[in-house]
């Protein structure tokens, strides 16, 4: 995903694209294997360790106040920089599960670190699944064991295999950069809104790196990326974004060209995250041009792309534009209600507040739309990337916990 | 609808519900006609004039900023506390119609006024149906011309019938007192969210009363009433409740009174509201408890109310508490989230924050479903109504405009 939809669309690595596999960075290993956790009997436990020679981890998380025990768990492990390895299950999300949630964490995190003979203060947790129910855990530690047993530098699409939950692909990316490169895989078809980081994702670098540019240039890359993402409007209660730097490439990277790596890997990925939406049948760019300022912008675009009758209008094939208007009319950005213009893939079906072109030339057939609002209020822009709202999508999230 | 859904509900007056028609108070003539802006060639235009002896009116708007050319001018008109007529259209909402939309509204008023010998300034305009369309004027002024000509005592449900939309039943409430009654009739199916008053209302009464409680009495009662409906978090370009007095029965309505008669009529129709809410198959009682203001117990009943995946989950009558919390968990209230209780259909299925009583345990096949949630914080309650998201909602939504 870029800011702008309109220029050069990212190249997805995703195997399924027919592109190769994307590797792992030099100095990491990673597994995904089958624990048992799933009815399905999937893979559904992963394990990415980082042999070094740095240890440089940052992370953002989910700013839903109810956060999953491996969140409040991982929030204090990357407090002092340095990650070892993260450990990912599917098949439950150890979420609302009280103190014995933050327990069986605490214990797999032990579990790492013993295997692998790090602290457990240096593993990251994440988990992802039905919120509710406590983990079975001689399952997990059984799965750790054998993630442990599997490790190998080959391991990155298993580990992105193993974190799938309604996802219908495993979605991974790569930048190569001057000797060094930035991976990442993620997880995430649902409960995608943001204001925070977005579903699980583990970036992987192996340029030799300041920790605090590590971790300001994940900050910026998922306020572009990631956090203009807004599938459902549901915030997760599990939301993890991580990135690691083992230095084993040698190649110092510069803060800029970090910045701009993991910027391009978060992006990858975030394209990814909305074209395997639960249940979508379109990806929606909403532009905002012309707003007196970015948080205007987002503002409007983030209405629009949460309005529930244009969504299933846009399911619909049915370039209802007053649906936008009347979206655009709950913010409090600036504008002038009488000079808002709206183009929809290109054709102008509302001009200054009013009908503009004939609806009818509208195509929405394409699985991409483009909804563009021009506040004529100022010179800043904005785009969020959202999903419409189908029957496929109701039956999905209609018949997840029975 | 009432503020505590476990109180005893409201008796239903629509003529579907078996009870007798609702009549006008004394004072007033109402009619509906079929001026030919539907497709269907169902009745679409309805008058509703007030004869007096007073002329006493107030209504609250949309405040959705882009609003229709109806609201802009009815604003106007109710400014001075008097009003003799309202003239009300479905077929199209004139909204987003730019300045031959406002002509266009202000033509019908002069013609309403002409044909009943009024003032212009005196007649309210109500719009509805699809954004972005002009009105075809010259049926619109037939419309008038026949609906004039129709007008009597007994045309209350002829009016209510003239207005539905996507409605499956004409919308009507009666509250009598003490030789004086209110009456009123609503249109709204969808696009159901407020922070506003909601939809196409007008309340009648013949109660002798001052202009200024008629004001106070409406803006209380649509604050906890049709505020506190949000079938889809979807604000309309066109809501407006009307409320007018005719004073015809002589009895004087002291302001307690008329307050507690206009909530009454505004509760019963707010509820029919969400009991026709497009394609819903659950009524849903959001009741936020103990939270530290009333403001926090709406906000966090609203975030629950506007969560789709919570929505979904209703549908395929799945008692998911876990989206519950991730909704309270998006929200500025007071609480701690191990302190968090939810409770659906009487089970107590999360305690603590955590894991309760069994969910299997929870029936939600039902129409009505109540969701209570406690947040330990305060002494201050409200309850939001909403529906479920379904297949028939996004059906209804994907193919309105085509």
């Amino acid at each position: 995903m870029t800011p702008e939809p309109s220029t050069a669309p990212v190249t997805s690595t995703t195997p399924d694209a027919g592109g190769p596999a994307v590797q792992l960075p030099r100095g990491f290993r990673a597994a995904g294997v089958t624990a048992g956790l799933k009815a399905s009997g999937r893979p559904d436990l992963a394990l990415v360790v980082n042999d070094g020679p740095d240890h440089h981890g940052a992370a953002v998380f989910t700013s839903n106040r109810v956060e999953a025990a491996p969140v409040t768990w991982s929030r204090g492990v990357v407090g002092d920089g340095r990650v070892d390895a993260v450990v990912l299950n599917s098949g439950g999300a150890n979420a609302c599960t009280g103190a014995q949630g933050f327990l069986d964490t605490h214990r797999t995190a032990e579990h790492v670190a013993d295997v692998l003979g790090v602290s457990s203060g240096d593993v990251v947790v994440c988990s992802t699944g039905l919120i509710g129910e406590l983990l079975p855990m001689p399952l997990v530690l059984a799965g750790v064991d054998a993630a442990a047993g599997a490790l190998t530098p080959a391991g990155h699409l298993e580990a992105a295999t193993a974190v799938m939950t309604t996802d219908t692909v495993p979605k991974t990316a790569h930048h190569p950069a001057s000797g060094w490169s930035v991976s990442g895989f993620a997880k995430g078809a649902g409960m995608l809104a943001p204001a925070l980081a977005t579903m699980l994702v583990v970036l992987t670098t192996d340029a030799v790196v300041d920790q605090a540019e590590l971790d300001a240039a994940l900050r910026s890359a998922t306020a572009v990326t990631f956090d203009r993402v807004d599938s459902d409007a549901c915030m997760s209660t599990n939301d993890t974004v991580l990135v690691m730097a083992s230095g084993a490439s040698g190649e110092r990277a510069d803060a800029d060209a970090l910045a701009r790596a993991v910027t391009a890997v978060c992006a990858d990925l975030a394209r990814q995250l909305v074209s395997d939406a639960e249940g979508a049948a379109h990806d929606i760019a909403v532009t905002v041009r012309s707003a007196a300022s970015v948080d205007d912008a987002l503002e409007v675009a983030r209405a629009v792309a949460r309005n529930t009758l244009f969504k299933c209008a846009v399911f619909g094939n049915d370039p209802n534009w007053g649906r936008v208007l009347a979206a655009v009319g709950t913010t409090r950005a600036t504008f002038d209600p009488a000079a808002l213009d709206v183009a929809m893939n290109g054709v102008q079906v509302c001009r200054g507040g009013g009908v503009g072109e004939d609806r009818s030339l509208v195509d929405l057939t394409g699985r991409e739309v483009h909804v563009v609002v021009d506040l004529h209020a100022g010179d800043d822009e904005a785009t969020i990337w959202t999903n419409d709202l189908t029957h496929d999508y109701v039956h999905e999230n209609s018949a997840y916990s029975t």
